[in-house]
């Protein structure tokens, strides 16, 4: 626990912005019916509105502010969708990593990971020429050997919570993430009995982003939205991330990038500053704190 | 993944407005309980609190803007209370297919379906001589075999959400619906333990509907406003939506209109373009990217 | 559904305010823990606060501005706290009855309702010389069999939610209340792993019911309060409560009520118009529209 | 129910305000892993954060309003960050017990409960040379053998509710705590499934707790914030903390105070006035009013 210096940004830059959009569309209702028949068309159309419509809105906003993302797309949406990653490419975004059917870590083997992401490589390098050079995992969970496989494949991660600026964990580069500026904790909903919460209004919600952003930019960290088609392509989102961007890119401090771009950025200039080892914790079941004979 | 053009209106609009109701009442907690004895008044008061009181208000709220919804409203609400339709038609509003018990489509049969659907037209017919020409899903799920029910008898649909303007699905001309503008995702509440959330106060999610519509009326879409006669005809929902109305109905170029007169419209100027499969989606159990021998 | 006129209220009062509180501290807890070992001291403690603390910072919110509600108290607690039903017939508050234990309507007998009932009776006017004259379920439901007994035992009861202003069903006046202007949908909260949501700030709440009140004010309806001692005695919730009736008093139109004041008016007024049968639904297993053969 | 005086305070004091922390990092999650494998870094990563980064933003906060907190550590997060006590000493904070494994009341015998205790301290003297003089039981759960054992070692216990300000449960002095003003409850969210509600943005629930302070210095009560290192240590917290600390420290007469201060004061001059037995509620399993022959 000692304490870690404000991160480094390059000269004139005092905080980062990321905008990312995690592609889901289908995928994920794909994924959970992988073993039992689908029959209704509900929450497919609702999540097809994402490919339709959503990618579209989100693609002209940040064109209005001429800003570029990170999109995570998985290898199947690239597959069902053929236009989608030349499309992201010729908008000059960054086109990334999101597992081949969105699957869930705790939903298959290490060699299923391992196999849906080489498939994912091949599919993108097919499709558009570029090897793509980052990873977020679906339910943006971890495991070491997942790391270690990111690592093997030189690629950074975006999965990670443990600082609120880039990191290094098990030698690989971590851009973190944050649920409190993902648009699917707040804004998801998908009816049939499954939510356990209605979805939000925007205007509270844009008002913590807000927050978290003053914040953030004065201490010298880094803001990573996320965002996924289905759901902020949806009119009153995009009215929300319109007024989110106007603030932020009104800012000359906050370097806006993408992910690529502050990976190449923390390799270059942090490389032994922000590393932690991301083990699992040990085990404590003989700790003499634990058990009375 | 073509991009759809935007959404091309009657002269002089430029998006449109509609105001449904879902004439539920007591009929969904009827069908709950089709199978068991009921015993408890509780939630039956508060259901039959919307053809008591709260109807009238939404009707008296409508009649006050001079504008005109359509009511969906389940066969066996129509048989408990026969003056409902008449009174509906005499206010000059569309009355539309609701199911007959508000049966939940994963709890029927294909031909369970069917004879609700024409066993509900015959009972409009009986009661006020008009057919029907519009359907919504009790609880906003179709499936194919219902679609092309639907097409089979003529009628417009309004259950799924592919879009945010009318569109054709499996040949169905489809006038979506969204959760983020029901009022039953925010205000059901029906104590008993079964509550997932509370109730929302209207404030912030009258906020949500005005930003949504804003941004829906820049892009030239669609709002589809639903309400239930047992949830906003309590007082201060008719306060939210009078506030909602005020604001929409002083814009001039927002089409207010029924739901039969935007399917009459989708079917004479954009038959051919906003067109989409309805197809559930392919199975990938033997995908490549999927197993690992 | 012939429609219900407008509700006439003594001459000068255009509406019905009633402040009601459910006084029910640990009672609830006990039953639930009535066939199982009570352990901890977590929840016990937090509910002990309403007799200690919440009920008199309540009477004192009501002593400042001069008003009387009507306090629901469980015979348990009578008997746990026998200062409590004097102290309010001292304030000049009604006192009225709500369960022995809170017993639950679903976890009870017909006949074990009718021992509480009259033990109920009998312990307040042991400790007051009062027999009350309305009773409340203790988790607002109700049955035939209980409403027949409310009547044989010429109470009025306050329960259910079919109107927002009184109503007769079964031959019984009902005073109703609603979920939106309770006090325990919001802000319950016991921790320890039980709670399905979180406890609202009271803001956006106080902003719903000053609108529930200004909508039924110009309705002609009557706004129930219900709070309960150990959530709205905290800090926070009697400025919102403060806040709640500096804006009601102000309107001298408004009849701010006990509840056995409403119920004589309501039969002397009334008797014959807000009529309802509160009779369980029909059963429709043989209905025509239901089975396919 | 013999009504309580008002809580009397210090000259010139007239309530209390304190700043305490739960600093939990990630032993609640390594508890509810001792009997399971963990695999997944996601959530471990998310409250490593606490340690790293949050625990510095609180300490920083503090130190800028000239203010010092009590910080609840369990003995584990000790062992396991060394230096993190010593900091917290240094800087003037009272550091306090809080289990050691995080253990729930409900998961251990009487016999762990008084190992956990003891080995806490052991650790808090080694690495300090300090005594620590108050306890706080990990989820807020508190049976009489715990309080019996916190009076053995004369220590203050910070767990329960059943006023909000100091008082005397089962002889042992107890400085109250508060959901409602506990930061977990309104935005701990660890993601893969396990939430039932998501994470609220700040405002609302600053809101609540100057509403909250208000009161509480109008009616010489005290206010009890509690806040994690891993929930609160983020951006848009401590921004929203620093808005609360400037509403407070500007009133002189709010006595901002360690808990072990507030012990020894209520001690000095309240020892006979705010006496509560803290035993469980009597079994009624025949009560008269309860069972029918």
């Amino acid at each position: 626990m000692p304490r870690f210096p404000d991160y480094e940004w390059p000269a004139g830059k005092q905080s980062a912005f990321c905008f990312t959009v995690d592609v889901d569309a289908e995928m994920p209702w794909m994924w959970a019916h992988r073993d039992k028949p689908m029959s209704g068309l509900g929450a497919l159309e609702l999540r097809r509105f994402g490919q339709r419509v959503g990618i579209h809105r989100i693609v002209d906003l940040l064109k209005k502010f001429n800003i570029h993302g990170t999109f995570f797309v998985p290898g199947g949406i690239a597959e069902l969708y053929p236009d989608l990653l030349p499309m992201l490419v010729e908008n000059k975004h960054e086109i990334a990593l999101h597992g081949y059917f969105h699957e869930n870590a705790k939903d298959i083997s290490d060699a299923e990971f391992t196999r849906a992401l080489e498939q994912s490589i091949e599919r993108f390098e097919q499709q558009t020429g570029i090897t793509p050079k980052g990873f977020r995992s679906p339910a943006w969970e971890m495991t070491p050997y997942m790391l270690d496989e990111i690592k093997r494949l030189d690629l950074y991660d975006s999965s990670l919570m443990g600082f609120d600026h880039p990191y290094t964990v098990r030698d690989v580069t971590e851009i973190p993430v944050q649920w409190t500026t993902d648009d699917a904790v707040y804004f998801r909903y998908t009816g049939g009995g499954v939510d356990l919460w209605p979805p939000s209004p925007p205007g509270p919600i844009l008002d913590g982003w807000l927050d978290e952003w003053s914040m953030l930019h004065r201490n010298r960290g880094m803001f990573m939205l996320t965002v996924h088609d289905w759901i902020s392509g949806r009119a009153q989102k995009i009215l929300m991330l319109e007024k989110l961007l106007q603030k932020v890119t009104a800012e000359s401090t906050a370097w806006i990038s993408k992910l690529s771009e502050l990976a190449d950025h923390h390799r270059a200039i942090n490389n032994d500053i922000y590393v932690v080892d991301g083990n699992l914790s040990a085990d404590f079941s003989n700790h003499p704190a634990r058990k009375v004979s």
